[in-house]
């Protein structure tokens, strides 16, 4: 495999609630897209040569599978069968990158991330190993050594970490080797475990991850600009 | 003063851009309301006895007396000139704080404060001295030692702080004594710095300080909802 290959690994990690009937937020719809799909589109316009592995968990494959059917611009990529943490779920996609290029994770239901910040991850960790886009932290945070005992923090010193996390394929699958632990918050947390120093980027303040209610709400509007702003660089 | 006697005083210190002709943020109107009437009207609507003080920059203060003039219902408030720094601003509307009450401190551009929110902080300074609301973290943080090194942090241990940042009158007069200092962050962080301990209680998640052209058309949302639905207690 040449250093040149890229490879994204999305994770779709939401489940459907059988008792509330609810759809998981990546296959919901944004300007009649569902999420999933507006997310993949976002590295095949980066690379229309980029591999994509999507890695889902069991129970929602098949209605990934119906979805797809139904739409004509999906590109193509591999499924894999995700895990019970996030940990899991990105070691089994590893089975299905080779060694030698480079390989990024990144969140099925974060559809606004910019090529240029794709772009910025992917050229980075072809430099360093490991890149992650970061963004400034815009609100006061305090650290809490217990649930009581609080002490202010300078908010200057701590970036928001975004998805994809970028790195050179060798350095994610020896990391992944690992052992798994709780402290694992992200790819980045795994793989500096491994020993390995990470890269910030810069991210783009849109490439929010849809979680609540309210964030699809947010999602509709950027979605509606992006039809005709083109996002922050 | 009776112990009982609440006080807030409400920081508006954004200012017009006369490059850019930009309006500032609490000013900005929502559901046809000014954004620093909805917010002064939280604080009036969890009591109506409720001393308000406002302070604004120097140059906008004649703004908000021709916004004002035309409205009909404004509470009663004191203004106060602010200064160039939010502690120079605070600072100066203590002037108008009588000792042994209860005085909250709140941001302008945060018309969503639930009365809920407001009432758990006024309770716990009551108790305690010093309250604050925090909401959880959602987002994945690193700490910056310097631009390029970095490390992952462990979120659950970080909460989110908002305001209204609640105290005991001559608590908070006394910390404001403190020369000033950059390392200042908020008003708990001068509190602090005087040696008095800050408890946290649960703020709510709509609770957001409006900054960014984003965040105005979140809260168009926010506002839309909340004309039907209860803010989240």
């Amino acid at each position: 495999m040449s250093k040149d290959t890229k490879t994204v690994i999305i994770v779709a990690g939401g489940r459907g609630k059988r008792m509330g009937n609810r759809i998981p937020k990546q296959f919901l719809r944004l300007c009649d897209t569902p999420v999933l799909l507006l997310t993949m589109l976002r590295f095949y316009d980066y690379d229309n040569n980029i591999k994509i592995i999507l890695t889902l968990p069991k129970d929602e494959i098949t209605t990934w599978e119906t979805i797809k059917s139904q739409l004509h611009n999906v590109p193509s990529h591999t499924i894999v069968e995700g895990g019970d943490e996030r940990f899991f779920s990105v070691k089994n996609s590893l089975a299905y990158v080779e060694k030698g290029g480079i390989v990024a994770v990144h969140d099925g239901v974060r559809p606004f991330v910019s090529t240029e910040t794709i772009s910025r991850c992917f050229d980075r960790a072809q430099q360093c190993g490991a890149a992650i886009p970061v963004i400034a932290m815009t609100e006061s945070i305090r650290y809490f050594e217990d649930e009581d005992k609080s002490v202010s923090v300078n908010r200057a010193k701590y970036k928001i970490v975004q998805t994809p996390q970028v790195f050179n394929s060798d350095i994610l699958i020896h990391a992944y080797a690992q052992p798994y632990s709780q402290d694992f918050t992200d790819d980045a947390s795994v793989v500096e475990k491994f020993g390995y120093p990470i890269s910030p980027v810069e991210g783009n303040i849109e490439n929010i991850k849809l979680t609540t209610p309210l964030d699809m709400e947010i999602a509709k509007i950027i979605g509606k600009r992006n039809l005709s702003l083109p996002l922050s660089p």
